[in-house]
């Protein structure tokens, strides 16, 4: 089942149901929002995929991603990990801070939920000093997850693909605080359908998204890593989040950016990994960051090539 | 104006006018929640002042702190500072994990939001191998701040008193991440009354509460530092948080564990400083964490001694 929100001038937007071929929608019935939807999911979610059938026989009106909202375009709680050591380890050699891992937990921060971005949203920031950076990631939406889970996986209702905003040169200086990072860290997007596991196919295995992300800056290629290689999946993510308090319905856990070992073939999914990899061959870094009016495109499609997620594209500009 | 939220089976509760000797209270007029409030203050604030003064004339139910919930029981965003200076110098020590200012600028993490306790809730935690910890602190809740506001005083719409509830054993660990507390940091409390600043007169200046936070161990004093020794006010705390980002309105900022330099006259706020004077001074912690069935009272009392944010009184259970 794919899953799509649309502006109607509330905060939470109106949930739509969305064809197979992402090309066409309709308003969900059993379900106003998508918040609401996954505070009843097991209780819903059969209404909605009979909705999504007779959608793909069929009806419905034309769907335009770049007219979408994020499909949660505000949650309770934001959670993103780190999952793929190969980018870790390129971080800490481009930050020069190393994040020091807790054998058998993944890393993981909180960050800001009150405001996911549209898909193509442009993107308000404060200053091109800061070092503005994407970062494309995997993530999913949880059902209510209660203290203590660990067989979290039944908890995973939709996957997502984001777009985590980073201000790098504030974000060094943020991690020696060890406290996290708040102004390192604004608002990121999110990618306009939510998916269930089931529309990736065997894609999805292993609580991992066995998909290359596609990512373009400025029309040019710049990564396209595969979210196959996180070091820990996503049900761990989950687990790690839910040790000491209730996940709320409608949680957002995210997957840090995506990052393989064959980072020279495939590329890098965020600036500061490419700048961590010059690092390494030249001794310095050689490509900037983002200025305002650069564009960041990301997009996952499925194996056989279809759309999926749908596309990330946005402009940075001055806020 | 004083207000509380009670329970009537909705997840942001049912709001409340308390009169200004926290004795009687009556359900809000102007605005059906807290959050509603917070959304529309400056339209909705005179229509509450209104009903605010007609209460201390007179009228209204009983109103009993024990059976309120947390003014606000979620929020978008909770951003907690460790805005005292001596509390960050002790906890250094405790932990073996400097946190490293950024010149100019407070230290600030990204909490759990979705769910604030009620002050009298049983606090359900995994284990008493954690270090349970309590944290005692002044907080505020904001209007909406746009992104880059520097002059935050005026989005300053309530003050509250917090728990902040800390996993010891866990939060030196997580602090080696860099990347903030997630397992260290579970649900927070939060007093039964918010209070428009007015009601403190004199003892709130300077963006600080001039007041002392009395914290009670099992019934033992444990500490009554003052609000006043922050080390930058709320005001630079929410400015701080509103760099990059929007704040939604009903965001939760916290000053962090309220501490004093001569703590050994007035005493601590949390466990953990505690250890970290006995470490300096013996050389070991003797003071051990909570254990299951121990409670926790803090209370801030207006200058007068009248009440003014009631008290957070918890006890741990096993979850």
């Amino acid at each position: 089942m794919r899953l799509a929100t649309l502006a109607d001038g509330t905060p939470d937007g109106r949930l739509h149901i969305v064809s197979r071929d992402n090309a066409r929608c309709t308003p969900a019935k059993a379900a106003q929002t998508l918040q609401a939807a996954l505070e009843g999911w097991d209780s819903l979610r059969p209404a909605l995929e009979a909705e999504y059938a007779a959608l793909n026989g069929g009806g419905g009106q034309p769907f335009d991603p770049a007219e979408a909202l994020a499909p949660l375009p505000r949650a309770w709680a934001w959670l993103d990990g780190s999952a793929f050591d190969n980018h870790g380890a390129l971080m800490d050699e481009a930050f020069g801070v190393k994040a020091e891992k807790i054998p058998g937990k993944p890393l993981m921060y909180q960050g800001m939920s009150d405001r996911f971005l549209a898909p193509a949203a442009d993107v308000p920031l404060p200053s091109e000093e800061d070092g503005i950076d994407f970062e494309g990631e995997f993530g999913l939406l949880t059902t209510a997850v209660p203290m203590g889970t660990t067989d979290a996986l039944p908890h995973v209702a939709l996957l997502v693909q984001i777009n985590d905003w980073s201000l790098r040169k504030l974000g060094a200086a943020e991690m020696k605080t060890r406290f996290g990072w708040i102004q390192a860290k604004p608002a990121c997007a999110m990618a306009p359908v939510a998916v269930t596991p089931d529309e990736l196919g065997p894609a999805w295995a292993g609580g991992r998204i066995h998909l290359p992300l596609q990512v373009t800056w400025n029309g040019a290629v710049f990564g396209s890593p595969n979210g196959a290689e996180m070091s820990v999946g996503f049900d761990r993510l989950v687990a790690h989040a839910a040790y000491s308090r209730h996940l709320p319905a409608g949680t957002v856990i995210g997957s840090g950016t995506v990052s393989n070992a064959a980072f020279r073939e495939v590329g890098s999914a965020c600036i500061a990994e490419r700048r961590a990899i010059e690092m390494l061959d030249h001794g310095d870094a050689r490509t900037p960051f983002m200025g305002f009016g650069d564009r960041v495109r990301m997009e996952c499609r499925a194996a056989d090539d279809t759309p999926l997620f749908g596309a990330i594209d946005q402009q940075v500009i001055r806020a």
